[in-house]
């Protein structure tokens, strides 16, 4: 039996009931994430280009972009709903591949379960077992596939979004080779279009991909069912270097959703660390900012290559200054979009604040790892050491810090009584009856 | 400027008036023979399935599905009718690239057509450049590319199709150039895939990806400018060889569709030339099935690698016979469908006439060669010598020849009056008003 024959079975067979408590947990992390993340980006204009093609080609009324009034056809919902779940680079990271698992599956898991009106539980599950698969496929191919330019977020995406939507669409173990081959016949992303509105369109074709090869494959459309390991396949075709063992090894009894981190702050990670300090003093020390007389900072040296601005004079400017990253971790407690405004950035307590912030790079320290020293102005100094920023594998981010990012991001578009529901909901999502229920707290007003 | 610029500013400002007669006639010639191969196609069940995902997913009624009553959204009309086009094999050839030009471009350009109700012309010039844009780039990246396992037509024809749609869309060069940039983000198409449904789809997703590419790149969704040239760009991430001055050499000076040929027969082109020698020995000296006593045939050694079966049973076998071939050569003249059914393939005098063909390596035949011999019974032997079998470049069909294909083919769907009624139409392109009223003529019982 072959890879894709292997992953076909595994995605049919695996049994709901049998899932790990830990790892449907963590299922239900991503997937607050993900709409947190979502929720957010649906203010974004140019959610409107996308919501206009839909409206310019029509489609039935069948599930629901994240943040939008009407209903739409499951792969429209799909494609812009996988777009916004990466719009601002804020979605969930797993490490070993720097995949973002969750920008195409959900979308495509959930826009068939909203269709088909599967319950909470199943979606979860399909979910948890779909980017399973998008994980375990990118690790096959990484690294050199990231490094001969594909997206693998697009690329492998869409295998994840074929094998939820195929198990919500209760297929057989030869149909769901056959969706997987459909699927990988479409995987596409290339790292040239970083920078544009086309990154995040790739998770969402992906999404949109994965539920067109279901809906097909489940009517008997054929594929090749060796779209893996097949001469002139996916594994063959897009990397140099591969191995499908990494796929299949220990499927169904090791989880790579526990390499998955979620992102606690709006900026590149390596500012992570050191927000993390200066949190640090704030909340376990009560640092404010009116006691600090200097900051010092031992960094790696991407700190200094990246995000060395010391005067952001707009919000965009302020995600790629450290110590504007580290003024605001002191302030607030937090980096959210909200400490990212262009008010935010010219507030003179921060600015103030800023000035008092230096770095230097010290090359034992790691892209996740830093130093930080204050000096008080009573004439104290607190050292703070973070072996592993908040967010990775090693230290992942709390239940009650998530329903923070939550409220912070869903805060844009939703009332604080919806905000409060729909945590509510989604902590119990094995009592949600359908995945429709869901999308009804989310409507903006509703 | 780079390729991708140079493609744009060539798409949006090539003047339709100032397109060469003979290119207009040859962009006929192909729409011509995909309405042949398309209208045959859409008798296959299997269209069936696209349909009801289309039911499924709904859409406006605003583009035809070739041979389907019912009208459905410009990228449900291009994803099926960039299926249909390629799903016999029997489409158009762009010989130094063996990309098939019209399945991703007409579908998208089209679509696009019908719903803004464009004329004939429009409509035919912005497929002319579309086509040329895919060979274009095809040639940039063939041979390594398809070597590699890519099916050239699905990934190359993503540009042809957002080129024809956008042109139609009437963008400007920089909104073409972000078009062409998110059409390349959705290339796909793998050679594992042949065999199956998915082989055809590859032009069908090509298509769509190009009308969705123009639609988003139209109201102002953002890409890479550099989508062919740019770091980790198409050229450099699909292909391990390139040359992308030759898809901007001569642009609109020198054109590729004079390098693409129309199939006559239904089955493999190394029988072409046998079945042209054959015909020969009918039209020009008489020769009737009766009157053979033996032939003889002088063949390149794919010949019998691929297509030596004497004795073929049913109709698919037939297309995989050059002693079936040969015989309806010189029985029918033709070698359509009709001459590849399951009955016709146990007609007595064929049969017999099979038994009577034989065929011998010669290593001086190329694969569009051949020298057969025929003994009569009278004693006297007759040679024909094909050396370039019609539908190459060298030895394009006729335009009788594509008529009688046409005749064919759109009769399996279309009553005669309606195929005479097309054909008018068609060679009279320049006069029709709206692509809409054109797909009205091809309703079924219309």
């Amino acid at each position: 039996m072959g890879a894709t024959q292997d992953i076909a079975r595994f995605v049919v067979e695996t049994d709901v009931e049998a899932l790990p408590e830990r790892l449907m947990h963590e299922g239900k992390r991503c997937l607050i994430n993900y709409l947190a993340v979502s929720l957010y980006a649906s203010r974004d204009p140019s959610l409107n280009i996308l919501l206009d093609v839909f409206r310019e080609e029509g489609g039935n009324a069948s599930a629901s972009v994240v943040g939008a009034a009407a209903r739409t056809s499951m792969q429209n919902a799909a494609l812009a709903n996988g777009y916004l779940a990466h719009l601002d680079d804020y979605d969930d990271t797993h490490f070993p591949t720097i995949i973002h698992p969750s920008a195409p599956t959900f979308p495509a898991a959930l826009a068939v379960a909203e269709r088909i009106g599967a319950d909470g539980r199943r979606a979860l599950a399909a979910s948890v077992i779909g980017m399973e698969i998008t994980c375990r496929i990118g690790m096959a191919v990484h690294p050199a596939h990231y490094n001969e330019g594909w997206h693998i977020t697009g690329t492998c995406g869409v295998f994840g979004a074929a094998a939820a939507s195929g198990r919500l669409l209760g297929m057989d173990t030869d149909r769901m080779a056959q969706a997987l081959g459909v699927a990988g016949a479409q995987a596409s992303g290339l790292r040239v279009s970083f920078g544009s509105m086309t990154k995040p369109l790739h998770p969402g074709r992906s999404a949109q991909s994965g539920v067109l090869a279901a809906l097909l494959a489940s009517r008997g459309f054929t594929s090749t069912t060796e779209i893996l390991e097949g001469r002139r396949g996916f594994t063959e075709v897009y990397s140099a270097e591969s191995d499908l063992g990494r796929a299949t090894d220990r499927l169904g009894d090791h989880w790579e959703l526990y390499q998955n981190g979620l992102k606690p702050y709006a900026c590149g990670v390596v500012n992570h660390p050191l927000i993390d300090a200066m949190a640090r003093f704030r909340d376990s020390h009560g640092v404010t900012a009116d006691m600090v007389e200097s900051v010092r900072a031992m960094v790696h040296p991407l700190v200094l290559e990246l995000v060395d601005r010391p005067n952001p004079r707009v919000g965009l400017e302020g995600k790629f200054s450290y110590q504007h990253s580290m003024a605001v971790g002191l302030v607030d407690g937090a980096a959210f979009p909200a400490q990212y405004t262009d008010e935010r950035v010219v507030d003179p307590e921060i600015m103030r604040l800023r000035d008092l912030i230096s770095a230097t790079v010290d090359e034992t320290q790691e892209e996740g790892s830093a130093e930080v020293t204050v000096v008080l102005n009573d004439g104290r100094e607190l050292t703070e050491v973070v072996e592993h920023a908040t967010g990775t594998p090693e230290n992942p981010m709390s239940d009650d810090q998530l329903e923070s990012k939550f409220r912070a991001l869903a805060g844009r578009t939703l009332s604080e009584a919806q905000v409060e529901r729909a945590l509510a909901r989604l902590w119990a999502l094995e009592e949600v009856e359908s995945v429709g229920e869901l999308f009804s707290l989310f409507r903006a007003g509703g």
